[in-house]
């Protein structure tokens, strides 16, 4: 039997961010053990189609969206390329929200802004007796993140070890040059690089001329407006990120960009 | 301080159309402001895969599915190729329903329909001071649609400008002849036409041969089961639009049809 | 008017699967519907990308999230290569579940796990006089699984035919030899076959090698970590089929395998 000692500080939301896509029973059965167990769940979905295996990417998309949801979320985090080896499944409590994620850095970016104030380990068994050796998901990640959004935090085990923390935004800066590497691509084709402008802003400014290699000399420009339609631009985006676009058009398609590939851009 | 005059005739339901797709964080930003401005917001999802930047698209998906939603719905539609430019951020009340949208003829179908009886403009600082350049789908029009759902219209100015509305149906009609464009291609290949099946059943009936340019005769069918698996005919499609499909295939592919494109139909 | 006659063990979940994809108006009108009807309905998605038209794939993915839902949940799975012909539009009853469905086999799967314990018909006019020719979805299966969530049941006829069953999992067992079949291909391309585990267990064992025609000698593993990355496995994957994979790669592209496709195991 659980013994429910209520945490503070919890609504019934849990947000899903996954890799598993949108074509299969991976999400609803995700969806149905959740509402098995907290029948006042408010399920809320982020994407589920991360680029697949991406921790980067699922790092990236937890970023651009966590804080814009209500204090007491349950963020629900499953890209883990590693299930069912030992990474450990966690639960993270910040002042705000609650975290269930695998231990592989999918957490990284939200931790630059948020400290972890309690940290905890899924026991394998949460659930059922012998989980899955594919689906975690389901079996585990599903039920910690029902039960966390209930705050019952004692079916867990305090955890402590290190939490993994991937050096995401790092890029080189050399004079005015800088190599950083792509990390994501949105559905329009944008390329957001691992740069955020609040870094160079002192050396970049609006309307300035920057060039990227392989693609040539672009403005840095606040609205897409500014650019014609199928101009090449270098925008500021709505999180902070330096990203190359195309007006109305698809600038990863245009330019043969994927996620990690380097960028040079100088000045 | 919010004052609150509450507008009688919302659920709250927020029914939601972007191109915004479903791998990025956007409308997970989006459902998060909702719901930190209306905890008990019921969002409810169209359709987030319009082909990128296409109003007319937009216009189509939220004519064949609003009619269908409870009285006092909200409808959240960002399909917002001029984000940065000029155009404004509205809110249009219906007898039925509020429409949050920018004002770029993307309710143009549906204003067929319904009656405008209150229309609003949403200020640019509704939810933050400074609102991104390229995101007014969080920054705004989320925020208008959560505080519309709400009941709560003095957060809106008052719009006397004019809606927007592009001429999405026309067709050019001679004698037993039409040229009509294409304004929807569905998930199966099925090519809608900018053709109401309404506006032509005295010429053509069902059973009739039309000739379709490029493609060949096909009959005017009801029942996709009226084709043999693989045939090719013209169906009167479920919100009335004349359409053309294959039986279990793609039509699209087959033809190498895509939105705008041109067709002509003769009998 | 309607007589309310309670039937008990409902839930207002209503867990929807459809090949209609997610472009379209077809589940915004589907939702829009449901809520009309049963305003308190809490929709959850399983899946609308079920390969169009395919049968068995929605009977695959449905078997793969039902049971890790509440009981009294109401299934509504509209997977409809027959709509607008003779096939009928039914309800079924288990001791657990409720299932909204065309009659034609998509249950299949379901009923090898629960028994039927009430069979209905829904009426053509559930919803409206004249419903469309090619959407059955929005004008009969919605509004007939909205009124199963609210325990309705005296808006159906009673039901006397038989339940279609596909024999989906049939394969060819020779000696050391098994002839099966692609019952799914999942996001990430890993392939299902037409063989549970249970049934060979006691002749495959895990660690043991299997030589699977036009794509060599592999192991069937327990872990995806058994595997390097880029390494082709056998597993029991998360409902008890055999699959074959690809470490953090796509089985299905590498071998070109796809539903339907015939594979024979020897070892």
């Amino acid at each position: 039997m659980i013994h429910m000692k209520k945490n503070t500080n919890t609504t019934s939301i849990i947000a899903l961010i996954t890799d598993f896509g949108d074509k299969d029973f991976y999400v609803g059965a995700m969806r149905g053990v959740i509402l098995s167990i907290n029948p006042n769940a408010k399920i809320v979905d982020i994407s589920h189609n991360i680029e697949p295996f991406s921790v980067i990417s699922g790092a990236y998309v937890l970023y651009g969206a966590y804080k814009y949801f209500p204090k007491g979320t349950t963020f629900l985090i499953v890209v883990d390329p590693g299930v069912g080896s030992r990474r450990e499944a966690i639960v993270i409590k910040t002042r705000n929200y609650s975290f269930v994620a695998p231990n592989n850095g999918v957490l990284s970016l939200v931790l630059m802004e948020e400290s972890i104030t309690e940290k905890y380990l899924i026991p394998e068994n949460i659930f059922v007796k012998k989980p899955s050796y594919t689906f975690h998901g389901r079996d585990i990640f599903a039920p910690a993140a029902a039960y966390a959004s209930m705050g019952v935090y004692d079916v867990f085990e305090e955890f402590r070890g290190d939490i993994v923390t991937l050096d995401i935004l790092k890029y080189k800066k050399e004079g005015r040059a800088i190599k950083a590497h792509v990390i994501n691509v949105d559905r329009f084709g944008n390329v957001a690089l691992s740069v955020q402008y609040e870094d160079v802003k002192k050396e970049i400014s609006y309307g300035k001329t920057v060039s990227i290699k392989g693609i040539g000399d672009v403005k840095l420009i606040r609205y897409f407006s500014e650019l014609s339609v199928g101009e090449t631009g270098l925008i500021v985006n709505s999180i902070g990120f330096l990203e190359i676009c195309v007006r109305e058009g698809n600038a990863a398609k245009r330019y043969g960009l994927k996620l990690g590939d380097e960028v040079l851009l100088t000045w």
